[in-house]
């Protein structure tokens, strides 16, 4: 599985769409389950969070193997993986849907930050949310889950092909997070996903103006009348998009 | 089912109780499940949503018929509605309580509010809900859900009677909805559960008064003693109520 | 059941740790189940919630035993548990889990604050929680809930044992809240996890303030590394923790 | 709560109506939520279960108190229940839905057939469930549960009042299960709607007889036709019921 | 909607295929989600159900228009829906997955039975259950449900697009049932689906045969392997298939 | 991980005890949560399956990947696994506790069959399940499934460690199954364990013996009085246990 290249080009572009116009993007390929279902940003901070996946992969805790001891372990796979994510990935965790216990607390999530990640994502919860929350790298996950991660979740694996709120997840994977929910855009589609949805978002800003100043959808989104799109064209030379 | 007018009056008093008191009010009536359940502001808005129910309803989505071309039928169901919606009226949306894909985005809901709606509920989610949050009408919803709504739901029906977060809506009845909920009012009882519900709040506003200012709720709340209903009469006297 | 006597000492140390770090000193001592699951703030305080806990106990409602003229009944187990609860006490509701029906509402949850309460929690939903949000007396539980607690709930016993959340609660345990979640701290213990809690905190504290300068995890958290040790022994000479 | 005596006759009449007959009798008093949700025979016997109610109430397990040593304790409630449970009772099991563990095994639930009970209830699960739908006495649970019990329920309280499967049931409420599903009939109740269901009986089973020989439901159930009233008369004669 | 008629050749095609075989063929045109999700035998029956769809729709069920005395007007739409189910058709009835209450009992299913009907499929559940599962009509439901079906359900429409365990169903769609699960047809595939189905029932015989013999699925299922056609067309001839 | 060797004198053992009895001893020794939840026999065969864990792992599917064109790769991780999965062994599939789509039908897991594996178990459902059933290898799921698995489920890895119905399963642990559920002991504790738990079903048996006779559980289970030792002493060498 070769890592995909994320170019400065395509994280900008897709700095600047939604995720809700990626979803219809990939739902035009086929692809309709790739949105990762009931996670949230801890907090919302206004701008979108981009970068390849790096996974991590929880399975249940059995209770002689999670112990507090287990966590003095310089390779426990947890711990290990805050420590080599690369700079500019997201750590996305396979907490299989369950906020019980923690899928990983403050200090960690701080150390994964100051390595430069570029955000990080649970379908379990974060403990220390109420930080997490504050940090500046965005972080998603379903609640707060205060009980340490040991109580239910057993780290691993690392960097394998993950389910992650039902969404498959694959290393390398680009992973887009706005304000509302949180995208798995596979490593080859992304540079023409994200050219796609700047496309996309240039149409629906410009709906979205008409609308403002009273049009009807009917004719214009989708643009089914040919007036639509000369006027779009107008609105495109005049706004520079 | 001829629509039941609602009055400048009655909507000005359902503008200022809670739902929590409508919904007491049903409750001495029988109607014990008016509230719709698990359904969410967008953003608190700091005041009631009122108006009479347009409904729409979905099914399940199949694939053949729910392409993306679809929305390029001027008389698509989802759209027409938003195009049809009565001035005044909250859009209702049966979403069989799945929010995997959305109700609808912020193009539509735009355009529904530029129509001169009085708010939209839907027992799904929202994509777009950041920017839907922001629009001066009130929308209601579980979650946001970020995937175009061909994902999973197909708009089939508008303005037949439906469920919502498991309450019964009829085309016409009052939605009322504050900061916390929304409650479902049939469209007969309107104007006599807004009058008690305005007696029920000065009540309220009274027993609170008290119970601020150190008075047990035993024979306060309900008013069991002679001597609770002699002050509410003088502090209704004395704060115009 | 004697009532433990929360020391003001144990309550001051308690109100400066995170639910976070008492659930991981009670996992040290085998009790893996003490965060309530799935309740949140009403809105978030800043600052801890702690007190013993004082139960209320409801059954499903019945009908017939449920009409609006129960509440008339000076001794009704709901309104009576609210003018008995002990000043600096949390009262705590084993709502079943369910917030179709609300737990209680502001004018009981207010008067439970003007008797000198610590808080309030159910893993149920209050209705009116716009207004018990902005109370300075903390309450979490699940979600609003608009509909009248008869609906659903039947308040039956007071101060037994109970469980909240799927975690058990005894009439004394300490209870302690932050904005991420609520624990629940069996009496006998709560002495010695909050001193030990404090000692964690001052080494999660040092953690967070090397992490935070660019040290790795390993090693640091936890301290395997002999200098890690050393560095927190002067952090704390010179943090005065 | 004194006990209401349930009288031979009307234990005798409950035997041969089943549990529908007696919800749709609970309805037309308004009493809507008595049947026990999601409890199933653990094998059906053919033959109704009828007793009254004698309970034990679950709470969550907390470790310590959960040892299996506890089970030496004479007074252990759970063991406590099973040798004083009066003889005909029906024992009802509020284990709050969880069927992680189980309520109890086939030693106890022999024990319990032994010393003559007319059944078992729990909305949790049993373990050895395959030997206990062996036993004549019949038993109800959601699935079986092969845990023992202390893993994550910790008996605590008898005969008091309880939620079983969201129903309310009181100690000596009368308890009826047929081959669908078990009921809860409020004590005071028992007669009147014993008898009031052997009469709807007859009428289902007349106009059953009916629908077999090709007669339409309209008119015929519920019997709005006169004639279907008359026929039912002479059936009735014919049939001697 | 014009309906679709089910010729004799197709019915008796479906008859001799599994939904496992058909959902695989749908699979092959796109359509994922036509099985109609964690709906049951009421009993096996060990032949398949098939035949058009003819729908009922049930809403959430309001107190004042859901009295025992509704069922007495003729056209009330659950009775009158079962008086005119034409012969051969599979009522599908959508229960919005709620098997709280009832979606219908035996009188009315024996009804349908006598009147011709092909079976009966409802998300919810049914009462007396035990004695539908008797009947020689197939029945298909969630669990046993023995309240009224009043109590949470208001049947509201006859004959229009539904959803069924989150399945689309739009009248005059195939219905086909065996002892595992419903799937639906959408009706202009029912001719060319039933045939390719068959062939693949064919393959899968022989596939079967093989494996038994001992053969690995490698290079014979899928058939990747020439020689795996070639016995297969052998194997055809010797048996008639 | 290297396999641990189960002996043929701990595999007799271990099909002559209970999945509860099992579930105590492990229980004992501070695991909790081995029972592989809410998993059934997809039809009861009376006796034991016992054998060695290889594990299957399901990630959720991405359409692009999922064809049906798939299955012609002779390595493809599903077919892969059956055909290298050792004789004796238990092949325990993580389907993400999904049923939505099939975790395998009736070709493969004959195959599975043939070539010698102990038994099959998966936390989604089977596809052809009324076949599965009717195997001799016991067969263990959540409910049938009809769709193919490639809509919701892709195989990814194989024998790595798993959750499955949120137990832990390391390949080679020892899984055991009865008509009631499946439990996962840990490879180094089969012998002990299995020593201990058919002493205890010995106990168990001598004690429902006990109880049959009309004794009284107290004292007796547990054996807190001493004749209850010596008798069972006695018990057993008279039976030869």
């Amino acid at each position: 599985m070769p890592d995909f290249s994320l170019s400065t080009e395509t994280k900008e572009l897709l700095e600047n769409v939604s995720v809700a116009t990626l979803a219809t993007a990939l739902y035009k390929r086929g692809l309709r389950n790739q949105v990762i279902q009931d996670v949230h940003p801890v907090k919302r901070k206004g701008r979108n969070m981009v970068g390849p996946a790096f996974t991590l992969r929880y399975m249940p805790a059995r209770e002689d193997r999670n112990q507090l001891v287990e966590f003095r372990n310089p390779k426990h796979p947890q711990r290990h993986a805050i420590e080599i994510c690369p700079p500019g990935h997201v750590m996305v965790m396979d907490s299989r849907k369950c906020a019980y216990a923690a899928s990983a607390g403050d200090i960690l999530i701080t150390r994964l930050m100051v390595r430069g990640a570029a955000g990080v994502v649970t379908d379990g919860g974060f403990r220390d949310a109420m930080n997490i929350g504050e940090l500046e790298m965005p972080a998603y996950h379903n609640r707060p889950s205060s009980p340490t991660n040991l109580t239910t979740n057993e780290a691993i694996d690392i960097n394998v092909p993950i389910g992650c709120g039902d969404a498959p997840v694959f290393p390398g994977d680009i992973l887009v997070g706005d304000d509302d929910s949180v995208i798995v855009i596979p490593a080859h589609l992304a540079d023409e996903v994200a050219k796609e949805a700047v496309e996309m978002t240039a149409f629906e800003d410009f709906a979205l103006s008409k609308v403002r100043a009273g049009a009807s959808i009917i004719g214009l989104y989708p643009a089914t009348k040919e007036e639509s799109l000369e006027e779009f064209k107008e609105w495109r030379a005049k706004n520079g998009r």
